[in-house]
């Protein structure tokens, strides 16, 4: 381990694959090996990781012998049935997908907020979602201050949430809208360009999609708050990457908006950009390719005594994504 | 009056007074006589009305003589200089600014929710802001039904909304974008293609915008409501026309999903979509170009007793601006 670990990546050709080796490279994390993985149609090309070509290699447990962690962005079907072999193996395992989140067994990690719980792991590590973590975020400092008791949370989701092919997809129809072309849905169930799209992910029976129901249980899980009260809504717009939330959080003791601005000021991870009369709050394009989560528009709720309403935007790629699990990799080699 | 009335439309080269021209024909408003107006350097051009050019007149208390009713759409400052002169000279006024709006001589009109309180005007009366038209028409069916006491509304606002510049602007960053060329803020204060804004109008000191703020008062004026408690959040979004809002409404008497269904179903002026079996919804660009306000994403609020949530969406320069100024004008025919 002297010498640096070996790492594999599945799903690197995706989008959050490809992040996640930048951002192994940027925070010059100890890699002795890397071994990438994708889909059978990968197999045969390969990604660049520190200059260096790498074959993408075809899935299977074997090719895990070795491994000592393992990045894992291809999707919970993928997840379900390989992160156990790979544990087997003798990897542990970053989960970026949904399929082990909920489980009381796999922490799930935001290494600001719950770097604790990581200690605890049988193997496999859950990143949260990508609208979730750049939700929670803030949340943390505010309720160690004064106690959550209510969140409503509205999200404007990029579409680099979808992966390559929601990214391509926008490209493909703002392009065809600059040639006057038709703009076709392919990979959304509806139009993205100049659109916007309320529902991601599948119905349940309430109303409420998966996306939604993630935001609600996974937020109560980083928190440690199973009775955490969250209004969910999410709608994905005509950007490419960075997720933004619009929040208004509820505490037993009221925080002030300077207070806050504090609180989040301090908050490792996050950034303050809160100067209205400089025309100065988060945006998409300004936090794009940055690590933190940036957070302004800090206002005292008007319609609760103790409410207090903000605006939040972080690389869903980046933070949302690829950085958090290398925080969490992080995490594990130094314990 | 038999044969007609004399209209006059100011602001006639704008988006909202060009959209006024198409509704009072679609309509078929009896329209005697038209006079356009715009600002100095537009007298000379004409627009079109049934076909026919309508040549624009300099905006002068003068030309005014003989009008029954002006709509006026060309921004407060225009509104408050000559609106009480154009009243003095015998017209009725429906100004579209926000320059009359909380006055409280001042009718705040949306037809199917107050149309009794343009019974009372003295010459002027005010359309409201167009994102508050959009999320005034559903709370009022639910507030009819269950008393409204608190309402958490987020916006995602089109473009249009700041005009045709900003109908401009839209276009020509993502047309610079598509030939890789630098995209260049001009009438926003920051980029708006592949890009949220989340700021429109000035901010006061307590961190809120004057946008917000028209939200919250002129809700609570238009409902007859001066205590509702509101919380608003307005965001610039890239989409052309048709504003959109995530509102949670709270109620004294609980509301169930399938009785605010029922409720927004029979409520003139809105239309239900809500079927998410089918992926149906209301989305901005299939409102573009219709007269309702449409409404799904219909559920009850996990984070409240008798809370509600819900995505309504409607088209800025229609029922948000044009199609209800054109409707306070019929309320006065009628009456």
């Amino acid at each position: 381990m002297a010498s640096g670990l070996c790492i594999a990546v599945v799903g690197a050709t995706g989008a959050a694959g490809q992040t996640t080796l930048r951002i192994l490279e940027e925070r010059k994390f100890p890699v002795r090996e890397l071994r990438t993985f994708a889909s059978e149609r990968s197999v045969g090309k390969s990604v660049t990781f520190r200059g260096e070509p790498v074959a993408i290699r075809r899935l299977e447990p074997a090719a895990f012998r070795g491994v000592d962690i393992a990045f894992f962005s291809a999707g919970s079907a993928q997840a379900r049935k390989y992160a156990p072999m790979i544990v087997k193996a003798g990897a542990t395992v970053i989960d970026k997908s949904n399929a082990f989140r909920m489980d009381p067994d796999v922490p799930l990690v935001v290494p600001e907020i719950n770097a604790h719980a990581a200690r605890g792991h049988h193997g496999i590590l859950a990143c949260p979602n990508c609208t979730t973590i750049v939700t929670v975020m803030p949340l943390k400092p505010l309720h160690d201050a004064g106690r959550l008791t209510r969140v409503i949370a509205t999200s404007f989701q990029a579409v680099s949430g979808a992966g390559v092919n929601g990214i391509a997809e926008l490209r493909e129809q703002t392009l065809a809208w600059a040639r006057g072309e038709p703009l076709v849905p392919r990979h959304f169930p509806h139009q993205i360009a100049f659109n916007l799209v309320p529902a991601i992910d599948t119905f349940g029976p309430d109303g409420y999609t998966g996306e939604e129901m993630k935001l609600v249980n996974e937020t109560r899980k980083i928190l440690e708050l199973p009775g955490l009260r969250v209004a969910p809504t999410t709608v994905r717009v005509p950007v490419f990457t960075s997720h933004s939330i619009a929040v208004t959080a509820e505490t037993e003791v009221k925080i002030t908006a300077a207070h806050a601005r504090d609180l989040f000021e301090r908050f490792p991870g996050l950034t303050l950009w809160d100067d209205p009369a400089r025309q100065r709050y988060p945006m998409p394009v300004a936090v794009e390719g940055q690590d933190d989560c940036f957070v302004g528009r800090i206002r005292e709720d008007l319609s609760s005594p103790n409410g207090l309403s903000f605006w939040v935007v972080g690389d869903q790629l980046r933070k949302g994504a690829a950085t958090n699990a290398v925080q969490i990799a992080e995490l594990l080699l130094r314990s």
